[in-house]
This record gives structure tokens, sequence and C-alpha cells, in this order.
């Protein structure tokens, strides 16, 4: 595959994880969507769930992850691409590193929150990460929820 | 209440989570157990589940976690403790973190993937850290596994 047609692929599969980010936001949660890609095919969908589910451990990430081994039948996705509107929190990017994700692409960076300032080193080795993909629109959602709640 | 009375009361709790991590011993999960006490009650029992629920996200604390803001009906542990036989890895102080916890108690280190080392200030800041609580039982039981799995 080319260059372009990953950029292509990219963003088409950002667009998934951006239509469930705006799920989130009509629901009063948090807009941030995931999916995740194994062989061409999402295999998981989800969007932020802390405020519904009471729980803080329900960030799409982690249910996306979930998910993902239900379907695989295995706890490793090594084969899979995860695609979140925002980057991961250190939660998150530290059950990625269990996961031994092969690849993680978000859209715009968290700086109070997000795994690159405060865990560097939680991703697995391995894992390949890709950021700013349609950045704007997955930063617009936040900022535009963020403003409402003030 | 005196320090001694604290050291007591963790040690007493610290045996609830080494009993859950031998639970998880005789099933053949990697021997983590813990328990989160609020107000002198325990909410939350949890042992770690990672190979029965193929998910690399059910830790023990992960799921104590869970259990407890269900239990409180609130996602903040502002005023609760966490009891673990080993320390928590960065995906768990991450979650710890999001939920505020007033106190961490842990048994022994996890040099490879405990938080500390890896994410240092992923707890919150008011967030209480005491290690070595019944440490060499807790660190047996982690050595008498991976000896069997060699």
């Amino acid at each position: 595959m080319s260059s372009e047609e990953q950029i292509e692929k990219d963003k088409f599969y950002m667009g998934h994880a951006l239509m469930l980010a705006e799920e989130a936001f009509k629901k009063g949660e948090v807009p941030v969507g995931a999916v995740i890609v194994c062989r061409d095919k999402i295999i998981a969908r989800a969007y932020n769930l802390t405020e519904a589910l009471i729980d803080v451990t329900a960030h799409a990430e982690m249910q996306a992850i979930t998910m993902s081994a239900n379907e695989l039948g295995g706890k490793y996705l090594q084969d899979c691409t995860l695609y979140v509107t925002v980057e991961p929190c250190v939660m998150c990017a530290g059950a990625l590193g269990w996961a031994q994700i092969r690849r993680v692409v978000y859209g715009c960076s968290d700086e109070k929150r997000g795994f690159s300032a405060f865990a560097p080193q939680a991703l697995h080795k391995r894992t390949i990460v890709t950021k700013g993909v349609r950045e704007e629109e997955c930063k617009l959602l936040m900022q535009q929820f963020f403003k409402q709640r003030r």
C-alpha cells in the first residue's frame, strides 16, 4: 500500500471514530470515539461511557480493547490498529501496551492527560504511533463540549 | 488512630488481598489480589482474571475500581483505600488517578511493569502511597507462580 493510500485509509477509519465521538457528545459524555481495525475490518466500535456507567475505566479505548479480544478470541492485538479521536490517557496507553497493539492512530493531542507526556513508554516498543489524523475535527468536538459545560 | 493501629489495619486488609491472590494462583492467573476499603468496610474484592476473561484490562485493581464505583454510586473514590498485593501497573495507576483514590497500599514492587518507574505522576497528586505491606508473602506468591510456569 502506498503512503497516500494509507493516509486515505486512516482518514476513513478516523471518520468512524468521529461519528462515535459525536454520539458520546449527544449523550453528555466527553466526546471520544474509537474503532479497532483488524485486516481491513472494523472489529470494535466504542465511545466514552464514564458518566453513563459511573466508571472511570469506561473510556472508548478500554471498551474497544475488550471487545476486540472477545471478537478475536485472544487477548493480544498484534494485527490491529486503534483509531481514536483524542490521544489516549495513561490508563488506556497502559492497556494498549499489555495488548501489544500494532498501531495507534489518534486525532488531537491531550496535553493535560495524554500518555506521551506522562508515560511515554507505556505502549509496547513495537507499536507504531500516528497522530494528527483529522485533528481539527477531533479537537473542535472537544472544544465545543467543554465550552458548553462552562 | 495511632500509626501502630494503622500498620495493623494495613496488614489485616492486605491479608484479604493475599487470600484473593491465592485464588488467582489456583486458577492459573498471575497471582494478584485487591480489596478496596471505604470507612473500614471492604466494598470490593477482586483478583486478576486476564486469562479467564481473555482481557488484558481485567487486572484485580481495575475490577475493584469498577465494583467500588457501583457500590458507592459515584465514580470518585476519595474516601477509599486500595490494598493490592503487587505494585499497580501503568494502566491501573492511570485508572486510580482518574478515580482520585485517597490511598494506595501495595505489597511488593514490580520493577518491570510497576507505575512508579514508568508513570510516576499517574496517580492523583493527593493520593497517599504506602508500599511494602506483607511484602515477602506477596512476592513469594509471584515467585512461586512464575517458577511453576518455567
